[in-house]
């Protein structure tokens, strides 16, 4: 039966992943039972879809699309201060795909689910005549009531950044070749940290109970900030001189210093954007050293309803950031 | 921002399809709570993805996309006996669409969410050089341990189907003009047949405590019941003749014979199929009533770990059936 060549590559590929989920049913039926939340804690649920060429450079390798679609989702729970649980995965396959793609794929999407601590809860594989297009949703639990939302921000509230911002921006350059100058060294750090995503999933959790709004950050600050400033009702100013860069992206900036628009506003850093009352610095800092990751308090949530407001070192307003740098 | 194009066409569009959803946070956040489960039930979840050009026709219409993704995955958790409660919804979509596409679409999906009771959690929203690739996850309710399972199947069952069969196969057919003879009325009926997947969503509910294996039947007869037999361990015959046809399949097949083969093995029908106890007759032909939808034992469960062997009217097997028939 035509089926069984699909239904045995499953079985060998995909099955090993789903053995931590009693749900998964060993990927052998149509559905998957939900985990059970612990005591006290709720499922969330998030899903995004990347796509070879759009996301990801054109031919990324199977390791990169693996580590890219499930850390993109784990950010997302990570933001959200939650465990992540189980995923389901789909995949849209074109014919002409490379032999053994799909194994190294499996392969790396199951070492990075052990990292994680999650598993494989179900699917879909389906042919395309696009580029590979994989959708992961993903299922994490949280504290009831504890969970930071985009509309949780307060006027007077520091906002807070994980990390450093630009890599992403920067490393998707230094990627393509694009960062001429640049030591081998630096770029190769800053093209992992695009090609990486590091979900901070130890810092959202310690953050919980003090992280009033929290999202992270996929599309650049000034995309995602402005999504809390409308959820909250609320405006925001942030100091550009404050945001942290990471050395080898003020080494990039000062070889080609237009660069460093580019990182205030470009995307895929998947650090996490958060507020915090002011008098909860000391907490968010002691969060931060928790999970090994450093935060930097980078503005303030004020009254108002217009997007957010970026000011340079003398205290003027920088007009025109964008964010999102899909290629 | 670049951002709040989007934004906003997803608040306009999609919103409203949450409503029903508290958990879905107006699609205003990262994340979506999933919705709880009814005392004595359990959360299932079902996955599937629809590219555009492989399970429906090239350029096919928004509407018929936002049927055939939600309800294929709706069939899934019919055979599952599943209520469904809530979906997330990924796009991925060419630049170049026609204008009015996603509206189009995003009014199809709410009506056809409203018709079968369930609302939009979540989702994400992309752009691809391929073609329009639709991802749907739909989570539903079932009560515990009654879920009827691919490996449930034990020697002796009755093997039953809803509904009739291959008119997903020959609706293919007619849909792209391929159907020469056949009444234009016909014709008509069985493209709807192909484009218009009704979930049997009453029927799986009634037969929960009766059948004792169930799924969906989207590859072909041949390929679906091959899955029951592996998961439960067991053989199957299959009395072809039994097999319920349409009067329009019927029509079709007496102009062309050779298409009775097609009929009894090719996908896209979403009937139910399922095993119960041979005991269990009068309670499967009650739930069929209750549920206002026909259901044909058309074989049994044996022992044996082959493929399942389909007989003709003179009891020969019939070899080489095929399921499957995406073009």
């Amino acid at each position: 039966v035509a089926e069984e060549g699909e239904f045995d590559r499953i079985a060998r590929l995909f099955r090993p992943l789903a053995r931590k989920l009693p749900g998964a049913l060993g990927l052998t039926d149509d559905v998957g039972f939900l985990p059970p939340a612990a005591a006290g804690e709720a499922l969330i649920v998030t899903t995004d879809t990347v796509v070879e060429g759009i996301h990801v450079l054109p031919g990324a390798s199977p390791l990169r699309m693996a580590e890219k679609v499930l850390r993109v989702n784990l950010s997302d729970l990570a933001s959200k201060g939650a465990r992540p649980l189980a995923v389901l995965l789909n995949t849209a396959l074109p014919h002409e795909l490379p032999a053994g793609w799909l194994d190294a794929f499996a392969q790396a999407l199951g070492r990075d689910l052990d990292r994680f601590g999650a598993g494989l809860l179900g699917g879909d594989s389906v042919a395309t005549t696009g580029p590979v297009t994989l959708t992961l949703t993903a299922i994490g639990s949280v504290p009831e009531g504890l969970m930071p939302r985009r509309s949780g921000a307060r006027v007077g509230d520091t906002i807070w950044v994980s990390g450093t911002l630009g890599d992403g921006a920067l490393g998707l350059r230094a990627a393509r070749g694009d960062l001429p100058g640049l030591s081998g060294e630096d770029a190769s750090w800053l093209a992992d940290r695009y090609h990486r995503p590091q979900p901070r999933l130890a810092l959202g959790r310690a953050l919980l109970g003090t992280a009033r709004a929290g999202m992270d950050l996929s599309d650049g600050l000034p995309g995602d900030l402005v999504h809390i400033c409308r959820a909250s009702g609320v405006g925001a100013t942030v100091d550009l001189a404050a945001l942290p860069l990471s050395d080898a992206a003020r080494r990039a900036i000062a070889l080609q210093p237009a660069l460093e628009r580019r990182a205030w506003a470009g995307g895929d850093d998947y650090e996490l954007l958060f507020t915090a009352a002011a008098v909860d610095e000391q907490a968010v800092r002691e969060a931060g050293t928790a999970a090994g990751c450093p935060v930097t308090p980078i503005g303030r949530i004020v009254e108002g309803s217009g997007p957010p407001l970026f000011l340079d070192r003398t205290g003027h307003p920088v007009e025109g950031l964008r964010g999102w740098t899909h290629f």
